[in-house]
């Protein structure tokens, strides 16, 4: 891709969970970074002027939108080969004997690398241009999939999971292991000096790790300035365990707030069974939350009052969280979002969460989440080019083009082209991806 | 085609709600009729004594099943060109506004034929081989749907809406009309004697038609033994304006009841709001419900409880109930039953549908909701080939083959393929689809 390009076409991002901004315009990158944005006529008098010269122009069609990439704030890398299996399993039982099992595999590192090339270009092509990933407990296995994220070109967080407390898989390290091989591998990461891959700290939950390993790895997280990830508040007999195996904790985030592992760097993923105090103690810590929609349902943990947490101020992105979720795409996430908040409201919960907004914690929420919202999540001037160039009548689409509706304007057209790719479209309508300003070549995922 | 063929590989098919049959074996199909079945150990003597002479077999791969067709219960064909639009409205705006003005489009023949054709093939091409459909209002208009259903061969019930009562799109007709255009409608289908298609009344509903009208459709479908469709209890506004229309009636079902509309040839869609009583009503009738869970989530209509239908021994099946609904295939259907009952379940409802249930739903189940289970819905010597072989791994599918987990049987493997068909899979996953024994060509599917 030359260093210059430009958009001209429907435009569309969120600024804000309550405001999307659609027009027919233009941008243009440089270098990866976005550096014009206008309407359309001024695109012609910017052309005229010269600005423009060197710059290769990709005339959008009228059935595509640009729109920034996806964002998954949760899911685990190493189980996408269970992806679809085992979901008749309440969560404790499913860890045990679907999710351990497969994860000590991947101390093999050439099955790591097979799995997560196919994991890491699967993402892409269904537009999720950023991951916050899980990896497995194994510090090589871990930097394997460090190693596929560089190589095709997407922008991640990757956190080698740490836990210390015995399960029968015997899948887990002592204390002073997991210390040193975590801090080993923020170390290596880093010496790769790649600017699209940072790591991040993981202690799996209150369940695998115990306090002493926790406040250790939150110690690492200072010192290195990194964001760190768990999962809290899933099913209420994790939540019933945690507050037996710690009486001395007033609540399950009052044992992560004892070991020092919330804070405003901290990404939690479900949530689902907090308490107001505990609500509280997250907004007022600049906790944010990963809400996990699929995998909340699908392993029957319950309802995430996502609503509830936004409204007390609380950052949250949307997660897939393979393989408790079965369904790897944000379109999805975005969607069950949608299902869940209305199901919560029939039974008396807080509005629904409607598709704007749900676009908005696919995108920009999510780069918040993950601490990027300076440089991705939308389009202004100055942010990194993660983008997705969709057509919503693609030759291979789900979606037929019946010329309908009637559209009066831009803006009523630019709504229905994304509200109809959001509700019905799938990878076939991603046809172009972008991430810092590099696009990344479909043709690629064949080649595996 | 020929008219003699067999299948070898892995076959899945339910005989109850509880009960699936998986193996690995044969079945041949003799002019379109299921004439053969049984395991793999039997299919090397039957074919060394030559009784499979003059068969084209087809020797399935190791990743594929084969599986009976999808039965659509309930959706509405002229309603496709909406399909993913207005979805943040409630239902009796929405049928305004964007329901009633797209469907009086129908009386231009030509239009009807476009999107028909596109409709019908999109949904075999998802695998859906049987659909109840509503039409519009329009008699020679819903006369090109069931052109399209006969040149694409697949079986149908198709509809003919009716409508008597004013509405601000003034799409409606007088009764006397009404009457004779169904009468005139159910003939002429019949008329072009086409097994694979029957004509099936159709009162919208309560609000749109009066007992007058739905009264004298009633006789129709007594007279020309058709069976008869509509939609009951979706939306507690409408329950109430259905009730205080007719304050004679002591429910919903009691409306219908009066005009003879409920009995063991009526497919009702929705019911999600039904009193006990209007549930024993049901089950003394004989009344089939057609559940359609994307529908009653996108225009916030209500959760409705299947479980408590069917273990009131109410017949179920599935419908997509495009354009309320956003998503035309039953692996969405399927996947939404086990979301909505998850969810109830959460609430204090009764157990969640499980997957193998859905699958039975989908297909067995719509095909008794339709009255058509002795021709359909799963395998049988002696029934009609309806049936999909399903590649897990196909080329272009979303799941990627990681040859994981290890399988210790053919059992096991078979039901692991069907699992993560039904959770990931999507119509890139079905390679092939028969209609009594006629392969449709995909090829077909780019002519339009
Ligand atoms: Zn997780
Ligand atoms: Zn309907």
């Amino acid at each position: 891709m030359p260093q210059k390009v430009g958009f001209l076409g429907f435009i569309a991002y969120s600024v804000s969970l309550n405001e999307l901004v659609v027009f027919n315009g233009y941008l243009t990158v440089e270098s990866g970074v976005i550096t014009r944005m206008g309407l359309r006529e001024e695109f012609e008098s910017l052309k005229y002027s010269g600005s423009l010269s060197g710059f290769n122009i990709k005339y959008m069609g009228t059935n595509q939108i640009l729109i920034p990439g996806f964002v998954d704030c949760h899911t685990h890398a190493p189980q996408f080969p269970n992806i679809g299996l085992g979901l008749d399993k309440p969560l404790m039982e499913w860890l045990d004997k679907y999710t351990f099992p497969l994860e000590r595999r991947y101390s093999d590192l050439q099955f790591a690398a097979d799995v997560y090339t196919k994991v890491v270009k699967g993402l892409l092509k269904n537009g999720t241009t950023t991951v916050c990933y899980f990896g497995s407990l194994h510090l090589k296995g871990t930097l394997e999939l460090v190693n596929s994220v560089i190589k095709c070109h997407q922008r991640a967080l990757v956190g080698k999971v740490s836990m210390n407390m015995p399960n029968s898989a015997g899948y887990y390290n002592d204390t002073a292991k997991e210390l040193k091989d975590t801090e080993d591998f923020v170390r290596r990461v880093r010496e790769k000096q790649r600017d699209l891959v940072q790591p991040v700290v993981t202690p799996r939950f209150a369940v695998s790790c115990d306090t002493e390993l926790m406040t250790g790895l939150a110690k690492i997280a200072t010192r290195y300035a990194c964001r760190i990830q768990s999962h809290i508040s899933e099913h209420r007999d994790e939540v019933e365990y945690v507050l037996k195996t710690n009486p001395n904790c007033t609540s399950y985030s009052d044992v992560y707030d004892k070991c020092n592992i919330l804070n405003n760097q901290s990404i939690m993923a479900h949530a689902i069974h907090l308490t107001d105090d505990e609500i509280k103690l997250f907004a007022a810590k600049g906790v944010s939350v990963a809400h996990c929609p699929a995998s909340n349902t699908r392993l029957r943990s319950g309802m995430c009052p996502v609503r509830k947490l936004l409204d007390n101020n609380i950052k949250v992105g949307l997660g897939t969280d393979i393989s408790g979720g079965d369904n790897a795409t944000l379109l999805d996430a975005m969607r069950r979002t949608m299902d869940v908040s209305t199901h919560l409201e029939f039974h008396g919960g807080r509005p629904a969460i409607n598709w704007k907004e749900a676009f908005y914690l696919a995108t920009l929420g999510g780069a918040k989440v993950l601490g990027l919202d300076d440089k991705i999540g939308n389009f202004k001037i100055g942010k990194e080019f993660d983008a997705l160039v969709v057509d919503i009548y693609a030759d291979d689409s789900q979606l037929d083009n019946y010329d309908y509706p009637p559209e009066a304007s831009d803006e009523e057209r630019i709504l229905n082209l994304l509200h109809r790719f959001l509700y019905v479209g799938d990878d076939r309508n991603i046809v172009e991806v972008y991430v810092k300003g590099k696009q990344l070549m479909m043709v690629v995922y064949d080649e595996n």
